[in-house]
């Protein structure tokens, strides 16, 4: 490995594309496999990227946690989420007690939950909480500005808020976790991930914006005019992921992207949950398109932007239950799936040893 | 519990409709829950519909296990397969040396494998096998006759084989196996299945028919022949599951059937797994459309024909991973979300608990 990277340019320069042989290898031992064709689908393809990820033919992944990236959102002033600002850090007191939907699927999948403070209003003290040796601080503000009315954040802040997304999950890769998922915890924050979509996909903004934790009408025709709005005052260059995320962004998306980039750097598999996550890895993508080959997308959630994102790096979720929680929900539970992918791979006898000939 | 049935009539008499009460105040919880609300999709049905089926609010289904049905069927000789009548008996070998698929996503998620010879074509004797201990004998006959020239059963034989499925369902529910899949072994059977299919649902055959383990063009046509020259010649009267399965059926999918009048009849949830498990539960369903309030559909299958069956049920499948094998494999993946979907709604606080005022 190389030495600790200091820039997101040094991240880029350390990440490599995944093994096209191993990739090869577990491809042949699929086609082997006592089943017909292809017959298991998903689970194949899933199975064929972790070894090309891990190179071996025996994948392991059953040390694993989610970072919860949380950071709050000046564009909440517009009007656009039906929950208020001060939600964001009951939720983490929450998440650290133990008690929120990502704990429950977490206990369920035998994930570690991490929650890092990217930059909430308020400030918890670790110490001071129950659970609290699970949040890391990495506040970069206490909230981003309003997008619809400048940029979010400063492009130093926002390669900063990647660099403290990347340390978080170099700790965890360091320490022998081997699959991380990614989650997300900021109210008003389908707003930013809906914006850098629509300039990182060239998507129209209406197909891009949902109702997020529960608005009406009003609510998604104040999104779109925040969104409309934050484009055309601050002209984000969608060639330059960085831009995008300056000027859109969340501290949490911006540690998500960190995530997603210290996944493809440490070469480990990274699940994605939904819109959030997406948009945080949207931005590594545009910095770094190799970061899809350490990529899964846990789920497709019912947020209408997401499917056009993942589309447009051409990932296909895993699971589509009707989800939209956030959290990490959706990366955790799909950590099942590829848990029943490793099994069938390395499980299940060939026709030769099943003395099948053909 | 009633004593044991000893007719499908007697079953059908014992099936009650899940709890209402219970379903209602599963749905109270979900919406106490410190998520917004209903944005865990589909895990909040689930686990709605586990509490009306368990009259409980901490549902359990850690006791698992899968019931693999095997049979032979006439109508290969129509060549509607890609592979010969031999691997049906060549894979329940696979299954009792713990080889197969199934049994690697049964590994997984912590499921017994049981093996019950509906009517395959060879004598496997359970105590020169290893792993015979989990082959049951419930043999029918050697393999069904051929569909496309007359009735593939008897009626005696039908409703002999849906005893044969209850009783081995029976035996595992009385063990206190606390949710059953459902799968399927019989080269040659998703054409009974897609004629079944094309029965109970009224829609076109060629909606119905798929490649099956690989069949090309020429064998879909064939396929697609043998079921028309099927109902033709066999007549089938919609309106009665038990005369649709003996004249188009196969002993694998009435013992099928009678794996889901079980979980019915014992409160229990089943989860059927592909096209072949579901041609069962829409016999069972003909039967006693109430066995519905038991059902779990795993996955939706690559055959074109599932989802049309399940649409017929107005049944939403839980996986969508382009799986198209059989032996139970969907059916037990997707016990992990119903673990999920426990987890969840066992583990979340309560807005209240949480500390968190609306």
């Amino acid at each position: 490995m190389n030495p600790q990277p200091q820039t997101v340019s040094d991240i880029i320069r350390g990440i490599i594309p995944i093994s096209a042989e191993w990739v090869q290898k577990a491809t042949e031992h699929n086609a082997q496999l006592c089943i017909p064709p292809r017959a298991l689908g998903k689970l194949h393809s899933i199975a064929e990227q972790l070894c090309g990820i891990q190179k071996t033919m025996t994948p392991d992944i059953g040390r694993r946690a989610v970072l919860v990236m949380a950071g709050d959102h000046g564009v909440v002033a517009e009007g656009i989420s039906a929950f208020p600002q001060e939600i964001t850090g009951a939720m983490i007191r929450v998440f650290l007690s133990d008690g929120a939907g990502i704990n429950a699927i977490c206990h369920q999948v035998g994930a570690d939950v991490w929650v890092v403070d990217m930059g909430i209003i308020p400030d918890i003290d670790p110490d001071s909480t129950p659970g609290g040796n699970r949040l890391k601080i990495e506040k970069i503000a206490r909230g981003t500005q309003n997008l619809a009315k400048g940029p979010a954040m400063t492009r130093e802040n926002a390669e900063k808020a990647i660099m403290a997304g990347f340390r978080q999950a170099a700790r965890l890769f360091e320490d022998g976790v081997q699959i991380l998922g990614t989650g997300d915890m900021g109210i008003g924050n389908t707003t930013p991930s809906a914006a850098i979509g629509t300039v990182l996909t060239g998507i129209n903004v209406e197909k891009m914006v949902g109702p997020g934790t529960g608005i009406k009408t009003d609510g998604i025709q104040r999104k779109i005019k925040a969104i409309l709005d934050g484009i055309a005052i601050n002209k984000p260059d969608a060639r330059d992921g960085l831009d995008v995320l300056a000027k859109l962004g969340g501290f949490e998306i911006a540690g998500i992207a960190g995530c997603v980039l210290a996944g493809a750097y440490y070469q480990r598999p990274v699940v994605v949950d939904g819109l959030i996550s997406t948009a945080g890895a949207l931005i590594a993508h545009r910095l770094c398109p190799t970061v899809r080959d350490y990529l899964f997308a846990g789920h497709c959630s019912e947020e209408p932007g997401h499917r056009l994102m993942l589309n447009s790096m051409e990932i296909a979720p895993i699971l589509d239950l009707g989800m939209r929680l956030g959290e990490g929900t959706g990366a955790a539970l799909a950590m099942n799936i590829l848990d029943g992918a490793v099994s069938i791979f390395t499980r299940v006898m060939t026709f030769q040893q099943a003395g099948i000939t053909e």
